[in-house]
Order: structure tokens, then C-alpha cells, then sequence
């Protein structure tokens, strides 16, 4: 495929800077970039790049003006490129269509207009899924469960009893919705298992990564709100709740009844304890160990987790600290010797 | 569903206090319940929730009766909880009964009575398993591995070849259970896999979370003893053993060989390096980093984990470091200027 | 299975050092073995076992005489003993042979000599399957994807579309390969889904665990090259490349773009940022939280991460912390009475 930056700029709501007839071939990270490509710059990190990408043209923000390449101006261009990679690219998905003849399908349940299912599927009783839904190879949806309408599902995917999907969730393969929770009641030296009787809704636009794991509420329900996005291999307990937009990273633990606000981010591999609130728009830092609640609009980091502006500092002191041994001996010597001095 | 307390105190093995006759139709938690519900009081924490709940009745413990409500007293009100929940909510899985005309089933399998194999199962050749199991939809029973009676495959779980799991062992969905040992030789600058040709044993009552992996051993047995409960994401490596009644939170990780105790508690993100011991009792922190043996009845934090109280008096001692680096400046300060006073 | 220690030898290029007639029956660790078992010592920590343990011969390395024990000696021992496992139990893998009637094989797609399919596997359209590949039961090739030969795949894995494995690629039960790189753009508060278009590269020889996710990349490779060993639960996001024979313990997770050299070692539970280059040989300890690029031939550690002997120092320094808040208030008593002294 081959098109003028100026075409290519018409389809990316852009403004055109420089040479609008040159051709654009691909699209590819400012780092990688060949001749031909057009790449983008969001991160100002990154400028320092465009003075050596190999790329014919790069996407920048309005107020963009200076790089010596021809460029398509646009307010957001991450997302501009987004929509380049999908002229160049398309859409490369295993395509399913239709239900396969092996899918296991319950009684009572009810399939939309353009449902897909694979090969191995199997679909409870009592089972609702919306138009245009795509359940791949292999995926399991557990009774009474319902899907909204566009949802898909990859290969290997188990989706217990009584959850509930919105519209457009993805959830990527080896991930677990509705296991039990784990809750264990201790009598005479052992534990005995809690029924867990609640669910997990996850709302719409929510995508969730490979092999996570989403525990059902003991009672009533795990809460995932609209538009959250969740990675690989993360731990979401009973009864937790999410906020809109917020964003949860590879490896982060989220222990029983913790309360994420909206556009919260949890960075990769931090954990949270249970029964704590994270505010709306906090943001906690890789592997931070949260013991208590986070005020909206704050950073926390480190373990146990402190303002971030704090941890630093802290860390910047312990750098200090063997030189301020030295310091405190050579101090308790010259205090020493004046002692010495002004006793006698 | 609706019954007296009175009635419902019967069922649980409990003592009223205040009005029999009170209807109950359903249990919740003591902050989420409404008019109706039954709710419980074990961590005293809550106590204030009393005042405000709006459950008709509370559970609490024989000592207490101070609650301006209907109560059932029992010694374990979490436990007699368990019950009601039971009561008002029974069993809601998914049930499975008999063996699904897809599961594959291979030579010298011998099956138990009342054994239910969901679709798409896959038991091998000389697999035993006992009466009342239930294997759900896309599991894997590997060749030679024995079930003992009641035990619960969720779907899409994985049991590789000479696993032997004991009566009532739950596994949910993700599971994969026996994967080889993390074992290589370095021969000419290259790895070269270690045969992983022991197995796993997991006793009975245990109960494994979604996502687990738990290694075969090298040579031997990795063990998994009677009562364990294990969450979410957690790593088991070969040869760990793992004593009786001991709790395993999310995303732990257990490296090679490690042995841990009866009644230890690891929570959440903890990581243990191999060979170490882990005494009874012992309570490692969440993240802690754990690089030598623990002693019985004590309890670690940090990295690399110390005794909790001194990694508790060291984070303390850490908050002050700012402060006394600028003491010290001001101590070298003075100390210089009196030098120069009683020096000259 | 019974055969003479000079046998034995003979099948591991060893040298027999004593009694070449002795019995062998078995192998096992150094602490576990009985009489009959032979054992190995490779690592010198474990020395004093030799002579406490009840194995009847030991696999020592050339230079090693001083056992009281007939001995077999190679000049690596532990790969010397990973040949006598095989001798003594060979393969007890569960065998595959064949294509299973319920394998669901697409369009356009090619397979090699002595190919086993399992029951319910997937293979999408264009699949290559080399000689010898072994696919377990309920697993998924997506669409375009190359298996090179011996390629040994573990019931229930997920490989996406257009994966490229190589020759005697060893992938454990419930891994994803090529799950959706986690990238969105933000644009008007919420989060739109990046196209991922790129793929994953796995190279010869290299084996992943259980329940590890790899994402595939935006746009061109996620790349795992030669000889790579990665254990259970690791998280690998997007354009992440990693070089030849680098191993990567459990619950790792590594940041989308971050370069990996050869033979680096990454402990478990650590955390590596998006973006950085972790230089040949490099190690980075377990739980290490790695936000910068570490140079070759180093060893970090720590939150975050710094050269491991400085680590080492700032956690030694910081035990002495108390002590020191003490000294520095004794020192200013001190000061302040010779002030108090001198003043007047």
C-alpha cells in the first residue's frame, strides 16, 4: 500500500507541514522507522529522535513545527498514529464466523445476531450473548452468565456462572472470571471454605489481559467500571472494585473489598492490602506495597507505601548514610579529644 | 426463602439473644446488608458497624450481647456465617452430572461411582479416579494420576502425568499442576534440560486458586499437604513441601526445594528463595523477600526480611534520616566553631 | 534396573575413582538418596553431605578425590548426572502419536513428518508444523503461526496468529504466546485500544513455563532468542527482546521494549521498566525493581535497583540507624553542656 502524506493526513483529522506528496508506505516506532514509514513523537523524551529517525514523515503535535521532515499536525498524535497503523494494517485477526459444529451449547440460552463461536466452545444453560460477539477456541461461559453485544473472547478463556460482561470487553486468553474468592473460615484448627455466592460485572470497553485472575465476590459482586484497562497476570480479589478509566499494570495484587477510584494507575507489580480506598486519579508507583488508604490525586511509592516525593527523598538520604557514620564516629572523636581538652 | 431466627439458631448451632421471631430472608456483609439480612461480627474492628447496620439480626461470639439487635451467639461467628450463607444460598455451580459424551477417555481408567467429565475433558491411559468427582469442561487428567473422592476440576485446568491429589482437593480454573521443574545444567555454554521425572502430591482438603503453577518434582515428590489453602497466580517450584493448614496468599512465589511449615502464613507478592525452611506458625509479610530460614512462631518482613519489629523500627528509624543528617551538619558546625574557640 | 558403577560411567564419559563393581539401582539428590542411589555434588556448599549421605557412589567434578565413597568423575558433574536420570528413567511423559480425530485442523495448513495431535487442539488456517512437533491436548495454533521441528507444546496453551517458533521449542500448559501488547491512546479522558500488530519470535531451544504471558509487538517482534529459559508466571510485554541462553525466573515481569542481552540472569519477582537495555551477563536479583538500564557483567539489586555490593552496604548501614538517632543525640547533649561550659 502507498499513499501521499496529504491523503494519509485527510484520514487522520491532520494538517500537513512540508512536502504533502510524499509517499507513505508504513507505519513503525520512531526508533525502527525506514524510509517510507511515517512515525509519531508524543513523548517529549523522544525528540532527540526525530532529528535521527529514518522515517519520510512524522506525526507531531500542533505546536509542532520545527523538526525538518514533513509532518502531519495533530492534538493527540499517539492516538493519530493509532488510526495510521489501522490504514496500514488493517485488521490481522484469526477471523471466526459463525457457530462451530463442535460448540457445547446449554439449554435456554440465547445467542444474538452474528454470534461466533469456536471450535470447543462451551456455553452453559441459561446463557445470554449479544450481537456480534466472538467466542474463540476452546472458551468456556459459565451458566447464566451474560454478554453485551461486540464482546470477545479469546482462545482458553473460562468465564464462571453468574457473570455479567458489558459491551466490547475483551478478555485475552487464560484468564479466569468469576473464581472463587478466597475466604476460609478457621474452626477447631482448620479452614473451612466460605460459599462464595456473588459475581463479577465487568463494564463496557473494559479489556483484560492474558492469564489474569478475577475472583467473584463472597457476596454481592466484583466490580469492574467502564473503560478500564487491565494486563497480563493480575490479581483482582473478591469484592474489589474499580473505578472508570483506570489502569491496572502486568503483575499488580489486589487484595479482598479495596476500592480503586476512576483514572487511577496501579503501576506493574504493586500490591494493595485489602479493605483500603485508592482515590480517583492516584497514581501508585512499580511493586509499591500499599498498606492503607491513598487520598485521590496523590503518587505513592516504595514499601510501605509513601508519598512519592517523600520515598525519594528517603532514598536519596539512605545514599547519605554510610558516609554519615564516618561523620558521627569522627565527630564522637573530635568531641572526645576537646572533652579531653577543656575537662582537664 | 424466609425463617425465624430461632429456627435459623438451630441451624447454626447458636444461642438467640433478643427477639426469636424476627424473619430472616438472606445474609449479607454487616455494611452491605439490608433489612431482612443476617449479618456477623468476628473482627472487632467492625464493632462500630453494629450501631449502623441495617441487618435484622447479627451473629456474634458467646461474650457478647451489648447489640441493640436480635443476635445469634455462637463461639466462631464467621464459621456459623459459613452456614447461613449455605442455608439461604445452597450450591450455585454449575452442576455437572455424568460423563459427557465428548470426554476422552484412554485405557485402564478406572472411574468411581457418581464421577461427573465435562465436555471436552481428556483423562489418559491408567488414571483412577475417585467416587463423587467432578471434572469440568477442558481439563486435562495426565497418564497414572489418582483422584481421591469429592475432589472439584474447575474447567480448563491442567494435572500432568503421576499427580496424586487426596479426597475434597479443589482446583480452579488455569491451574496447571506437575509442569516440569526450572532445572538445567550449563555444559559448554548452554543450558541443557534437567529430566523432571518426579511428581506431585497434593493431600487432602486443599484448595488451589485460579492461575496456579505448582512443578513436578525433579526427583521425589513436591508436596502440598492436608488443609493447605493456596490463592491466586502463585508459583510452586520442584520439591517444595508445604505443611499441614498453611496459607498461601496471591502471587507468591516458592522457589526449589523450599519447606514450609504447618500453619505458616505467606501473604500476598511474598518471594522465598529454594533450600530454606519455613518454621510452624511463621507469618511472612506481604512482599517480604525471603533468603534464609525462618524460625518457628515468628514473623518476617521486608528485603530481605528481617523480624518484623526491627524491619519496623528500621522503616521508623529511616523517617527520621533527613532530619538527622541536617542535625549532624549542625552538630559539625558547632563543633568546629568551639574548636576554633578553644583551640585559639 | 540394575548396572555397575563402571558401566555407568562409561554412559556419562566418566572416570571411575574406587569400586567399579559397585551396584547401581537409582539416582537422586545428595540429602535424599539410599543406598543403591548414585548422587552428585556440584555445588561445594553441599560438601559436608558427602559425607553423611547413603547414596552408594557420588558424580564429582575431575579435580575431586577425597569422598569416601566410589566416585564417577566428569568434568560437570550435575550434567553428567542429568545423563544417569535418563538412564534410569528415560521418557515417562505421557506419549502422543498421531493426529487425534477431534483435532480441528484449517486451511492451507502444512504438517511434517511424525506430527501428534492431541484431542480438541486447534490449528487455524496456514498453520507449518515441522517433523516430530508434538501438540497436547486443548491447545490453540493461531492462524499463519511456524512450529519448527520437535516443538513440544503442553495441554492447554494458546499460541496467537502468526507466531514463529523454532526447533525443540518446549512451551508449558497455560502460557499464551502473542496475546495483544498492552497499549491505548488516550483521547478525550478515555483509553482507545492500539492496533497490535507486530508478532512473537521464539528461537531454537529455548522453554517457557506455565502460565507465562508473552505479548506480541505493536508493530514488528517480541523476540526470545536462542536458548532462553523462562519458569512459570512471567510476564513479557510488547517489543521486549531477549538474548541467547538469558534466564528469566518465576514471576518475573519485563516492560514493553526493554532489550534483554545473552546470558543475563533475572531473580525472580523482579521488575524491569518499559525502554531500557540490560547489558550482557548482567544479573539482577530477585524482587529487584529495575528503572534504568543496567551495563554488562554487572549485578544489581534492590528497590530501585542499584549495584548489588552498594545495596548490600545502604542495608547494612541502615541496621545501624537506631544506634546511630542515639549517638547524634548523645553527641549535642554533649555539645551543649561543653557549650554551656565554654559559653560561660
Amino acid at each position: 500500500m502507498e499513499i501521499s502524506l496529504r491523503e494519509l493526513a485527510k484520514l487522520l483529522d491532520g494538517k500537513v507541514v512540508g512536502d504533502g506528496d510524499v509517499l507513505i508506505t508504513g507505519v513503525a516506532g520512531i526508533k525502527e522507522a525506514r524510509p517510507g514509514d511515517i512515525t509519531f513523537l508524543a513523548n517529549p523524551r523522544y525528540e532527540t529522535y526525530t532529528r535521527t529517525t529514518k522515517a519520510s514523515a512524522v506525526i507531531v503535535d500542533q505546536n509542532h513545527g520545527s523538526v525538518d521532515k514533513p509532518l502531519i499536525q495533530n492534538s493527540n498524535p499517539y492516538y493519530a498514529f493509532l488510526k495510521a497503523v489501522k490504514v496500514f494494517h488493517g485488521e490481522q485477526e484469526d477471523v471466526l464466523s459463525g457457530i462451530h459444529e463442535t460448540a457445547v451449547i446449554g439449554e435456554r440460552v440465547k445467542l444474538g445476531e452474528n454470534v461466533s463461536l469456536g471450535p470447543y466452545t462451551v456455553i452453559r444453560d441459561g446463557v445470554e450473548i449479544g450481537d456480534g460477539c466472538v467466542v474463540k477456541a476452546g472458551s468456556y461461559i459459565g451458566s447464566r452468565s451474560r454478554l453485551g453485544r461486540q464482546v470477545l473472547i479469546y482462545p482458553n478463556v473460562t468465564v464462571r456462572e453468574d457473570s455479567i460482561l458489558g459491551d466490547r470487553v475483551i478478555i485475552h486468553s487464560g484468564t479466569v472470571v468469576g473464581s472463587d474468592g478466597f475466604g476460609y473460615a478457621k474452626d477447631g484448627g482448620a479452614y473451612h471454605k466460605i460459599p462464595q455466592v456473588g459475581n463479577v460485572v465487568i463494564e463496557d470497553d473494559v479489556e483484560i489481559g492474558s492469564n489474569v485472575a478475577i475472583d467473584r465476590a463472597t457476596i454481592g459482586t466484583t466490580l469492574i467500571k467502564k473503560g478500564v484497562k487491565i494486563d497480563n497476570l493480575v490479581q483482582i480479589a473478591h469484592n474489589v472494585r474499580i473505578g472508570e478509566n483506570s489502569i491496572i499494570i502486568a503483575q499488580v495484587g489486589i487484595s479482598g473489598s479495596t476500592e480503586i477510584g476512576s483514572d487511577v494507575v496501579l503501576a506493574g507489580q504493586a500490591g494493595l492490602v485489602g479493605h483500603i480506598k485508592i482515590g480517583d486519579n492516584a497514581r501508585v508507583g512499580s511493586q509499591a506495597g500499599v498498606t492503607k488508604s491513598v487520598p485521590a490525586n496523590t503518587s505513592v511509592s516504595g514499601y510501605p507505601a509513601q508519598p512519592h516525593s517523600l520515598s525519594k527523598r528517603l532514598h536519596a538520604s539512605l545514599q547519605r548514610l554510610p558516609d554519615l557514620i564516618k561523620r558521627v564516629r569522627n565527630l564522637e572523636k573530635k568531641l572526645e579529644e576537646l572533652g579531653e581538652k577543656s575537662g582537664k
